[in-house]
C-alpha cells in the first residue's frame, strides 16, 4: 500500500468548510480516496475524515500539517492528521480471560487489520506464556488492595514509557482511577459485555439471565471517570433463549465481545472516530 | 386444518412426567405434532408444550382435560388446554400512533395468525375511521386526570363485556392503574419501545439519542404492577448511526415495534409462552 | 422542512472535484447539510451525494443546474437535482398479494417518507377497495397470454400518463418485456421474494425449504432485461429453523420483504442510490 | 459435570414415540434433563434428541443401548447414543489459511466446549508451528497433481487410525475424492466461504464483490459427493457496503466464517443435528 495520510476534523458548522479543505488538498494534487462527512443538525457541529494518497504530495506528515494550520484555526477545527507509515500504539490490560487478548494477539500476528502492539499488562501472571511467545512484551503489575495507586502509577509508566496512543482494557476488571481516565481521554478503550447501557456494573449475564432477556450484547466504549458511561463505538448483539444458561450465556458473550472489541479497536486506529460530547462519529 | 389441541403445562421437575403425559395422548391414538419441553436446570421447573391433532380422538377439549386432570393433580400442574375452534380474543389499546394498530389489523385480516379481534379501545378519537372500516368496534374512553379511575372501570368491563382472553397495548401511552395489572396477570401485552431494561420510562428514542448507542431495540413483555418490569415475550434490534436524528430513529423503531409486538402476540395466542417468576420460557 | 436540493452525481475520479462543487455550493452562500462520497479504488469512479439548504440560494432548482452545468462537463459527469418540493411519482403494480402494497400505502398516508403515489396498476380486481379507499386511483390491466404486449403497453401509457418517476413491483408476479426494462433504466424496482442471487426464478421459498437453509431473505433491486440479475438496493434476512414450514416460511418473507422494499424505495426518492454497472452505491 | 448420555433418534413418525421412549427412561429412574422433538408435517418422520442424567442408571452406555434395541427397532429408528465421558475425536484438516484452524484451536484449549482433538492435516506445512505448539499433531500431506488419491488414501488412514469421528475441512481448499465422502456420510463438515446456495464455488467473496449483494454469509455444511450441495448445519451473514472492497469483504468474511464453523461443530459434537435427506434437524 501508498503511503497515506488520514485527516480527521470537527468544527462548528459554517459555509466553506468542505470547499477549504479539499481545495488545499487539490491545489496540492494529492487525492481523496476515501471522504466522509457529517453535520449534526442539532448541535450545527461539523465532522470530516479524509484519506488522502500522499504519493504525489510535495511533502510528508508534518509538511501537510503545517499547511493545513490556517484552515483549522480559521473554522476554530479540532483536528489530527495520522500517517499510514507510524501505525497507532496500543498497549492492551488483562487480567485472567483471554478471548479478547487471544482475539487480537491473532489479528495483529496476521495484521488483519494494521496497529503496534507494545505490550500487555496484567495483574496476573496466567497469561504471560502466551503472550511472550507471541513475542510481545508482558508485564506483571498486580493490583492489591492497599497498593493501587502503586500499580496504576506503574501502568500509567508502561504507558509513557512505550509510547503507546492507546490503552485496552481487553476484560480487564479492574476499575481505573478517575485522574487516569481524565488524563487520557478517548485513548482509553474498554469492552463491556453487556449492551450498555443495560446491565452495568458487575456480572451482566447475571443480570441479563435473572431479568429474561431475549438478547444479550456487548459494548465498546472510551473510558472516562464516570463508570460504564463514557462515548459508545460499537455494539453488537446475540439472540439467547430459555434454553441457555449463564454459563452458555457467558460463552456465547465471550464471541461478541471479542468481535466488537475488535470492530471498535479497528475504527480508532484506522481515524474513523471522531468524539463529540459523549457520542461519538463513526465512518465506517 | 384439522382441530387440534394444544395443551401447556409446567410444574416441579420430577422423573415420568413426558412418560405419563405422552402415555396418556398415545392411549386415546391421538399424535402429538409439535412438541416442545424444557427442564430448568436452577429451579428444576419443568415446562412442555403439546400441539395435538384431535381428530382421531373420542372426545373434545373437555374431555381431554377431563382425562388430563388426575395426571396434573399428580405432579401439581399449571397447565392449559387450548382449542384451534376457540382462537384467542383480543382487545387493543391504542392512543393516537397507529402504526402497531395497523400492522395488527391488517395481520388479523389477512389471517397471518389466528385471533378474533374483539375491538379497540382509544383515549382519542384519532383511529376510529380506520378501526370501524375494517369491521372492528371501536370504543372511546378519554383518560383525563380526574377520571383515570373511572376510565380504567369502563376499559375493565369492555374486557369482560367481550370476553377478551388477552389486552395488547399498542403504543398506548398510559400507565395502567397497578390492581388492573394484578387482576390479569399474563394477560396484558405492552410494546415496549426500546430495548429494555435499557431506557425505561418516557422519550426512549430521545435518551436512545443522546446516549450515543449503535443499535435501537423493542421490547413485547407482560404487563406487571411495576412499570416496564414485567417477564420479557419477545425483543429485536436495528442498527442506527450517526446520521440518524431522533425522528429518523423513531421512524425505524416504528418497524421495530411493530414486528416484536406482532411476534410477541402471535407467541401468546399460539400458547407458545410459559411464564415462570418474571421469565418466560418461549417455544417459536 | 425548509426546501432543499439534492445533487447527486457520478464521473471518472480525478483530482479537485470535491473541491470544485464544494466550492460552487459555498459561493452561493449554501449550506450542505449532508454529504456522502464515494471513490471506488478498481473502477476509479467517483460517486458524490449533497443536500443542500436551498433556503439562502439566489435560485431555485433550474438556477441551481445552470450554475452547476459547466462544473458537471468539465467532469464528464452523469449528475441530478432533485428539489424536496417536486417528490418523486410512484407508480404501484400488484398482483393478488398484498403485504407489500400494504405497507407501502401505510407509509405514504403517514408520510413515513415523502412520495407521491400516483396510481396501482394491477392484473387483478382483488384489490380494488382497499386502493380506492386510500384515495389512490386503481387500474386494471388483465395480463392474458395472448395479450401481454397490449397490457404492458397500456401499463407504459399510464406510467407516462400519471408521469410517473419510478414503477414499484410490489410483488407483481409477471415477468416485464424486456424493451420496457430497457426503455426505463434505474426506473423499475422490485422485491424479489428470495437472498438474491440463491433461488432465482419461481418459488423461492419452496427451493429455500427443500435446500434446508438456516436463513431466508429479501432482495429489491433494479428491474433490467436479464431477470433478477439487476442491481441490488437492499437485502435483509431472517432466522427460520426445521420446524417452519413453507407456508410459514412464505409469512415470515412477507415481514421481510415489505420492510425491504419500502427500505429500497426509501432510498431511491430520496437520492440516495447511485448506479454504475450492474452495482450500486447507497448512501444511507 | 456428571455424566449424561445424549440419545439421538428418528424414525417414521407414529403414534406412542415418545411414550414408549420417556417410559423407558423414567422406568430406569433417570432424569431427561434436555429433551427436543421434532415432526415434519411433510415426510412423516418424526425426530428426537433427549439429554439423560446418567447418574441414576443401573448401566452405562452399553446397558442403555441393550435397553433400547427392541424399542428402536420395534420403531424402525435410526439412533445413536453419546456419553460425555466419550467426547467427539476430531480430525482437523486445513490449506495455509488459519483463522477457522486458530479460532477451533482456542476453544479447544479453553473447552468453550467440549470435544478431543486427534491431529491437523495439512497439504502445507505453514501452520505445523502453531498446532504443535498446542500439543497436537501435525500431519503433512502433500496434494500433488499426479498423486491425489495416494494423498487422500493417506488422510483416510489417518483418520481410521486417530479413531477420529469426523473430519473438519476448516478451509481445506482441495476437493475431496467423491468414493471418501461416501464412505464418512454426515462425518465430514466443511465451511464454505459464502451464503449457500448463493456463489458455490472458486471465489464466492469476489462473485459477491461484483454482484454488488449487500450481505455476505458462510455456510457449515455436510460434505457430499456433490460439492456445496450437503446437508447445511449451520449459517450466517454480515453486512457489508459499497466501501468494502473485496479484499476487506475476505477479511470479514474470516470472522463470519470461524464463528459459523465453530457454531456447527458444536451442534455436531454436542449430538444436536439429524439428518434426514439432505435437510437437517438442529436442536440448538
Amino acid at each position: 500500500m501508498n503511503a497515506s495520510l488520514t485527516l480527521t476534523a470537527s468544527c462548528p458548522d459554517q459555509v466553506g468548510i468542505i470547499a477549504a479543505i479539499s481545495g488545499l488538498v487539490a491545489e496540492h494534487g494529492a487525492s481523496i480516496t476515501e471522504a466522509s462527512q457529517h453535520s449534526d443538525p442539532v448541535t450545527r457541529h461539523f465532522f470530516m475524515r479524509y484519506e488522502i494518497d500522499a504519493t504525489r504530495l510535495p511533502f510528508g506528515k508534518a509538511g501537510f500539517e503545517q499547511a493545513l494550520r490556517p484552515l483549522a484555526e480559521r473554522f476554530g477545527m479540532d483536528w489530527q492528521v495520522s500517517s499510514s507509515q507510524a501505525p497507532y500504539r496500543v498497549l492492551i490490560l488483562v487480567s485472567k480471560q483471554d478471548h479478547c487478548l487471544s482475539d487480537l494477539l491473532y489479528r495483529w500476528r496476521r495484521r488483519d487489520f494494521i496497529f503496534d502492539l507494545v505490550g500487555v499488562v496484567s495483574n496476573h501472571e496466567d497469561l504471560r506464556a502466551d503472550v511472550e511467545q507471541a513475542g510481545v512484551p508482558y508485564h506483571h503489575v498486580p493490583v492489591t488492595p492497599g497498593r493501587r495507586a502503586v500499580a496504576f502509577e506503574a501502568i500509567e509508566r508502561l504507558f509513557e514509557d512505550t509510547r503507546a496512543d492507546v490503552m485496552v482494557l481487553a476484560r480487564y476488571m479492574q476499575i481505573l482511577p478517575g485522574e487516569l481516565c481524565a488524563r487520557l481521554p478517548h485513548r482509553i478503550i474498554n469492552i463491556h459485555h453487556s449492551f450498555l447501557p443495560s446491565f452495568v456494573g458487575a456480572s451482566p449475564y447475571r443480570q441479563a439471565y435473572e431479568r429474561g432477556v431475549k438478547i444479550i450484547g456487548a459494548t465498546c466504549h472510551y473510558v472516562t471517570e464516570e463508570l460504564d458511561a463514557g462515548p459508545i463505538i460499537e455494539q453488537d448483539v446475540m439472540r439467547v433463549h430459555h434454553g441457555d444458561s449463564v454459563e452458555r450465556m457467558v460463552a456465547l458473550g465471550r464471541d461478541v465481545e471479542r468481535a466488537v472489541l475488535a470492530r471498535g479497536l479497528r475504527y480508532h486506529v484506522q481515524d474513523r472516530v471522531l468524539v463529540h460530547g459523549n457520542k461519538t462519529v463513526v465512518f465506517p
